[in-house]
């Protein structure tokens, strides 16, 4: 692992020569890194103290904490302009450490206001900040478009014409909630909406209608049944927040009662497609693709 | 207590004289017993077993199960043309224990068909069942419309502007969501909506609220915030469905570390509004009555 000096000011100007892989948990940041390594592509990862594991804090180019902001700056800045992607996941830090870390480079008043909004706001802020400097922002779909969920079925069995019609159903509910910044999934059962997920995330979401069924008793007549469907905003920025599924959803999806799982085709990852595809079938899940609106214009 | 007879066929003829109350749980069937009983009007309480508390039981005139719906329809046909309410909680019961109380008096698929969808259909089903024999449906609305929120606050303090902003942006959301036959509350904490009512209900979703903040650190920068926003989805059918608030919800909503209350004047029940506002001047939160739309013409 080589620690970058700090750099003064901006990136150094030309052409975007390097990927930085902003790396958080999960097997996402190695699987691009590989993925890069196989391309012949140059690439650099600066992995987050705490969230990145230990097989990809070995191979990182610098590990820093997820709110040092001034030092990864200065991390990117030195390794000339940069393809910057976000892989793996973050979970959100509290919003006054948040303030307390950006406010060194960034107007607090804007912050504060930023923070009371919603996620989409937040990571604008941080894109804008990155961009200002001279790097690019790119995403996982530019980069390693195979980690995506195709058009159609995943797994063995495909959705009847019931479940299809409940997926049809939660697209245009997350269609209609896009204009204000919750949930990129939900579970229908039926042609009833049993949870629409918050920031608590789709497997807490998925726990929460496990729980309704034994004392609700809702949902089709028939036991179990329900689809999970998962599909980005309208207006989300996918280079910094891509939905995305793998073996613990379909895990979870399972055990919620649910009979699949629908995601949007090209705009969602699937990690580990091959583990989710078997688990998938071995618990009777079908698991698809489905077409649903690019959320922006780029 | 007086155990009406089983009647055959479609209820008497004539004007509504008698007003049933159709009783679940809480205090609300027996307010409204009193304010009829006040009023000098002719009144009968139709309990629900394993609803309806001992004191409502012991002054009603018939207690059946929730699900026996041939004796209940027995019940108002024996009465008279009866102007029905139905006032207090009732949890809703599995699909299957429904569809087996109803089969005997309605087609079976119709009502399988009814089960898949939400709440909404449910009832109105329920509702045109009481209405063919005969019998009228009737609201709280109608019947004692001092016990629903008046406009404007109901407590000491009114909400500021950042928590107004709030509030509308709540009241649009709900509106957005309507015609998906879910959430009746949400709580948004400036601009960011931190969670959507489902079938749990408005207290579990201020669970939910309050398991977010330590965990995820979500909201405004500084500590608690955030509004709970209460309406009808447009299209409900108030008679059968009147969105509530009382001492309990005040209780969540100051765990779950909310500034405030928001609830659609005119168009949500209030129960025990002095202990409520009381309650919320304690905490010191606010407790407001605002404008939202009529959701149905009648």
């Amino acid at each position: 692992m080589t620690r970058p000096h700090l750099a003064n000011g901006a990136a150094a100007g030309g052409e975007f020569r390097t990927v930085a892989i902003l790396a958080g948990s999960g097997d996402l940041p190695g699987l691009l890194a590989d993925r890069l390594q196989a391309d012949g592509r140059s690439y650099r990862i600066l992995a987050f103290r705490g969230f990145a594991d230990r097989a990809l804090r070995a191979r990182a180019d610098a590990v820093v904490g997820l709110l040092d902001v001034r030092r990864s700056v200065a991390a990117l800045d030195a390794w000339g302009r940069c393809e910057v992607t976000l892989a793996g996941g973050l979970r959100r830090p509290s919003a006054g450490a948040v303030l307390d870390a950006f406010s060194a480079l960034r107007d607090r008043a804007e912050l504060a206001s930023l923070m009371r909004r919603g996620d989409d706001n937040l990571l604008r802020g941080v894109v804008s900040l990155i961009e200002e400097r001279g790097h690019r922002l790119v995403g996982i779909r530019e980069l390693a478009p195979e980690l995506l969920s195709p058009s159609g079925p995943l797994a063995a069995r495909a959705p009847n014409l019931a479940e299809s019609e409940s997926v049809a159903l939660g697209l245009r509910l997350l269609a209609a909630l896009s204009p204000y910044d919750i949930g990129q999934a939900l579970v229908v059962a039926g042609e009833r909406v049993l949870a629409i997920e918050g920031p608590e995330g789709t497997d807490a979401m998925l726990e929460r209608v496990r729980g309704l069924r034994p004392r609700w008793g809702f949902g089709p007549p028939k036991p179990g049944g329900g689809v999970l469907v998962k599909a980005p905003k309208l207006g989300q920025d996918l280079r910094v927040d891509l939905p995305a599924i793998g073996p613990r959803t379909v895990d979870r999806a399972r055990r919620a009662g649910l009979s699949g799982l629908a995601v949007a085709a090209g705009l969602t990852l699937v990690l580990d497609r091959a583990r989710t595809a078997a688990d998938a079938d071995r618990a009777g899940l079908f698991l698809v693709g489905v077409d649903a609106a690019e959320p922006m214009a780029r």
